[in-house]
């Protein structure tokens, strides 16, 4: 589902990844951090992809840089972040965007 | 793939969609519009993703405002955008974002 989200302007993480084929752990943690983030102040929603080949990207929006520095150092979300380095993980590039604009189509 | 962009400060475009049945064209189009951006000025890259329900996800990468400006000037693009809405698409959200930072995590 397209992110319900506000007005800009407004923050946007584009989390760019590539899988290892190590599961262990990996459903689990990701199951637990929808959870926290249900009613997390300032996030905003997320938009999820992944490919069979383990490619995929996650956008998440935010209210502001500060709710995004809170998820950052989240106890739960830092677990999540040294497990992904460690196990989960080949390579993956974050951009910490400011979304200035958007534009809505709707049939 | 991984976009290789350059150091922030660059523009992101968000572009989230959710494709109709009808197929006519879109491919084509779509083969066009990537030899159209190989060498277009400011475009840096992109990643792209659907699933099988039709929820699709493209990122672009411009080095200025400037350059996706004249993107969505581009016949061909105005051509697409044109038809997105008349037969491809049947909602989508574009979002226009300044990228202000990234990091990269690689084994």
């Amino acid at each position: 589902m397209i992110a319900n989200t506000p007005k800009p302007p407004y923050i946007a993480a584009i989390f760019t990844s590539m899988r290892t084929n190590i599961e262990e752990g990996y459903e689990q943690i990701n199951e637990l951090l929808c959870k926290e983030l249900g009613g997390f102040e300032g996030y905003l929603g997320h938009e999820t992809f992944r490919d069979k080949n383990g490619f995929g990207i996650n956008v998440s929006y935010w209210k502001d840089m500060e709710s995004l520095k809170r998820w950052r150092d989240n106890t739960l979300h830092q677990k999540a972040q040294e497990l992904g380095k460690e196990k989960w993980y080949k390579n993956y590039k974050l951009r910490i965007c400011t979304v200035e604009m958007d534009y809505k189509f709707e049939k």
